[in-house]
């Protein structure tokens, strides 16, 4: 990262955020990324859909009070008419107000960062993609594990031949805590996540598959052509579908499978990939991050971590410490925020911003995402049926 | 072990060998299993179908030459006459030979020993079956990775709960290796594995997937009800499918999935477990077969090892050092041989002997194998349908 | 975390770094550190000897350029006199300067946390001690590891007796990277750790070993009484030690090793433990840092994780995400930032803040520190001979 | 390893053993080992002091009653007089006896293969020394961890400069389970090797350390100058010291440490080591044998597995199965057996047998051992001086 980019700036990259606010897991993870590296602080927000709770978290991020707002609509046409106007927002709520939300600021100039999954449907998402190209502004999708700098080692290893053509693509992202495994009584205790009303039975292909979907096509560049869904439900009282078991068509006779869980007991976090070439497979496991190994056939695995001189250009500007001192989620994560600001700093600047952006996850990617999901659920509905997810956008 | 019965049968085991001869890896691996511990000897065969092959190999086990035979008709017959005759016969050639091979010996009231798939195809299995159990003779099926004692180990903890009801069940036998990801220009090197014409096409369900298979109902006790399967070929040249995604339903609403692959190119030996229940999981890695890892929700991973005194009694018993020394595969395959031995001696010497299969492969894992086989390859042809693989025999 | 705390305060702590400034890589992890959680700000600095790397330094973390000084004289005086001046003060030089800089913030009320090691010397320790005591003044060493929440679990399960009593303690701290296994053919290139002129022959004791040894004291709470040192210089044209074999003796039969290395050629950190008792050990390495082993005698392996339910109170106060989301160097180092913070916060505002204190490396563990280097300097020079280190301040 | 020898030699080697009978976990170690790969036999023992026990034991190996022998010394006599004499005997017996049984059958023409460590003293070392090279007997010292092939490939890769010249050597034997970690109530319950009436009090010297030490010296090639020793016990009621923390110096500015212990409670077998040159290190553990990993500076890991196209001769040679089945300690330990079955049929029949011995541990290994136990033991009587151990024999 440039730092330099701060001073000749002037300032950080002033951010505002939707949802968010105290209790919200999300929001927390967010506020530390963009701050740890100071190219951004977080000076606006309309935190919670509760005032009192929406008021209290601004105070404790210190956010001016009067741009704590009760409304992202208040937000947005507020925040437009300042002088010192947020140059882009977080959009942390629940999936179903992505887009309304993204609308407002992207129409008023302002850059967008949208949690996963992008819309609560595919003819949200293809208007989300024509309101991006027709502003022009910036937008990230928070498929935050591309932050980590082994995911983007492996990226640039098999683009590069490293496994020769990809054969086999293997994802797993199957959390297992309490909090997933198990439904409590009271009906008002579920997560937003678990009620079939609002998030509809199969949000766990949003909430969970859709970060391991967007992972394969981010490190092999394929796209798929067909999905093959089960999937299940196995804790008592549950609403909605908790396991999801996926088999992939991508072009030239690729296979992949996905597994996507909230009833994976004893899991973590449970994110994982593997992917197989001609002439070996490359593995990496998010709870043991800093570490990327390839195995070639028939020769001893090699463990990159970040930090070595053999990683790639995209790994090696992407930490802080050298190998050794492991940089974790939280600054995994605020590598979205580095590249991204360090864009909106360029393009401020007059500088050529294009080289941040390669990394981040894009509109296209969530539109691509909630192909997944529409197939997947219908595959599902037809006995597992092979069902096209074709991505052309 | 017991081997204060060694002294008291007053001799080793008599075993005889159909295949297995120089050049069969697993042929030599039986030969170590069956001698390592001192219950067994090789005292006869028809180590190869070819005679100066058989003869050498004979020679170098130091089997008597006038045992050592042309044909298994012949050693079958001669050996049946002998006072000295072998107690057992192990089954080590290509899987169509298998049943006429065991019929000539359990005929001749000699026990087997049988190479997994266990026939050709369901009613050959069945056939066994039924040849078993009217004869009475003891038969083994070498689904060897259940004699390591970690195997034995998840079997006896998923019996006693220790994850509550099973919800999923993850299997994978994948290598990779040169041998198998790679298939030569000249079809007349090719290993009889990948010949379509000897073996059929979905060959890889009864040479790789059995054994995941049968391990899954091994460790948990469950039976498969359903199968939809996916079959791919990837390495040019190929003839035979070289990669199976399996998902399987089980009684109970409990879901599995199961891989079994050629290419995964850059995997050793690739076998490997997942069994997720209520309230944890369990995962056991023939790479690092030591250790067994359960992981219960929200707390700490337990790691078990072989010789604790935490560890039950199948695994307790199932082994030869303290832990901190690993028995590896040869004496896990071993384990086998010790069981089945101890079952022989303590047989003659009008003992109970019942409690020395217990852990042992069976005829009726064959009959099961087979129709998983047959439902598999159903279920590729009719694209991914579910297809019936109950378990009734 | 207790953020509300910073609504409560109305602001974040106010921070001043002596030194630190770019090209620093202490530097830059303080900042990160300091800034993640939301805390405190950096609002002045006398970042580097050298003015302008001070300034531009300054720059780029948005310091005042008023608050961006070229000596630390200066900035002592004029912040003290400042109405907004800092409530404390980062001392990340080269050690000869920690006490001078030390003394002039301290004098004018201000807090100080201090890089490691300490002082140039004993004699410089123990003043401070004494002005800490005196000026009760806030004070942090920033032995950072000890902000990792499972050496935190470390301490609290070893001090709950969950090894029964402890009898050997085993450091190691080994970097092995280029920069510090091989020595630049131009002393001028030379790291100023590796100049014998300002840094003494054996600083590696100070810059490495004083993690090691005030880890064994944190963990344990054993105070080292003896030591036996042996020194060695490996890479070809160095002037210091480049590797370190000390042995202790800890009170009450217990004994220890240490090593401390800068050519551990391959190592990357190159920090772990391991602490024996009774009846088990347990382990940590740095460089997989979320996971703490606990091994008993003859059972299995227990492997706690940050934000499991079994973990104890200074664990669990001490993260952000839940177990399966790794929080790394950074945020361990922030959490000491944190518990600086709030202690400065919760004392401002009249509340109970010694809690926060509870954790952190005080100005005795300096002491200790700067006792083991003079009495391993000693010991190393008589041939290895048991030095007494004791530690009665 | 080459079977054919056994056809062209016409029987197994013939084996007898001293010691080892049921209880001896070592004997029992003997006799798997000697039986897995067909080149050995055990055809005669005196397998216990206690004449039942002797018996009952050649009973269950099957051997024949008149060569069950109730002292060495008849067994010596008798065997040497036999036309099917045993070709070479195993010593397993508590060290004191080692010398005198082997004096008496390398006079009597009979390679031996004898525990370690070799003597009960240095000037019986070196009678045995002169012993084995009038005699031109074929002698082993069973340091049987030098069996395992990833330890044979470390020392491949060290001596052809995989690390550049070593550095640093660390060893590490510290077992901790319940048998060595805690000393019973009744005297009469403790292990011959804790009594130090008989083994003396620094006999863990000769049982543990005598391994690293060997190890050291097998994988580098150097041979120590130089020990500073401390010697503690910590079980109560124990005898004998039960921990060592050994400092050496090698040729060529080498340092090393060794830690031997029976009280590092919580470990299984605990035997590792790391090997520091200039450019990286190479380690390997016991507990997970299967795997040396290189680590070079700056760069990722390496890990060879037994059986992959990059090892060495050495290793490739020591194998039964490909990479990803393991072999584990039993075969490992087999691994000498063969070597030396090898050598005496090749001998036998008149062909080049040096090559079979390469790998294998001699008697100057003992003397060497031997030379480290005195001085050692010394050094600590001197409160850790260092303490001339040269190798010159």
């Amino acid at each position: 990262m440039d730092k330099s980019l701060i001073s000749a700036f002037g300032r950080r990259v002033r951010l505002g955020m939707v949802g968010g606010g105290i209790g919200s897991i999300i929001g927390e993870t967010h506020i530390i990324a963009l701050r740890a590296d100071g190219f951004c602080d977080l000076v606006a927000g309309a935190l919670s859909s509760r005032p009192e709770v929406a008021h209290r978290s601004a105070a404790q991020e210190l956010i001016d009070p009067e741009r704590s707002y009760e409304t992202y609509e208040a937000m947005a046409e507020q925040e437009a008419a300042r002088p010192d106007r947020i140059d882009a927002v977080i959009i942390a709520t629940p999936p179903q107000h992505h887009w309304p939300a993204a609308k407002l600021f992207l129409e008023r100039g302002i850059d967008v960062i949208c949690e996963k999954p992008m819309t609560r449907d595919l003819a949200e998402a293809q208007a989300m993609l024509q309101l991006v190209r027709s502003t022009g502004r910036l937008f990230c999708l928070t498929h935050c594990y591309t932050g980590y700098p082994m995911a983007r080692q492996a990226r640039a290893m098999i683009r590069a031949g490293a496994l020769g053509a990809v054969r086999m693509i293997d994802m797993t992202f199957a959390p297992g805590d309490h909090g997933t495994s198990l439904e409590p009584e009271d009906p008002a205790d579920r997560h937003w996540r678990f009620q079939a009303a609002s998030m509809g039975a199969t949000s766990i292909l949003g909430e969970v598959n859709s970060h391991a979907y967007q992972m394969a096509t981010y490190v092999t560049g394929l796209e798929a052509e067909q999905v093959s869904a089960n999937l299940s439900m196995f804790a008592p009282r549950r609403e909605v579908y908790d396991n999801a078991y996926l088999t992939m068509r991508y072009p030239g006779n690729v296979m992949g499978r996905m597994w996507a869980s909230y009833v994976a007991a004893g899991n973590d976090q449970g994110f994982s990939f593997r992917i197989y070439g001609e002439t070996g497979h490359i593995s990496w496991n998010e709870e043991d991050p800093e570490y990327l190994i390839l195995k070639p056939m028939a020769g001893p695995a090699v463990v990159y971590a970040r930090g070595y001189e053999a990683t790639a250009q995209a790994a090696r500007t992407s930490l802080r410490y050298r190998a050794g001192f492991p940089e974790g989620y939280g600054l995994a994560f605020a590598n979205l925020y580095v590249d991204f600001a360090q864009a909106i700093m360029a393009r401020a600047l007059g500088r050529p911003f294009a080289q941040y952006l390669s990394e981040l996850p894009t509109v296209e990617d969530g539109v691509r995402g909630m192909k997944m999901i529409e197939a997947a659920t219908l595959s599902h509905a037809n006995g597992g049926a092979w069902t096209d997810c074709g991505t052309r956008l």
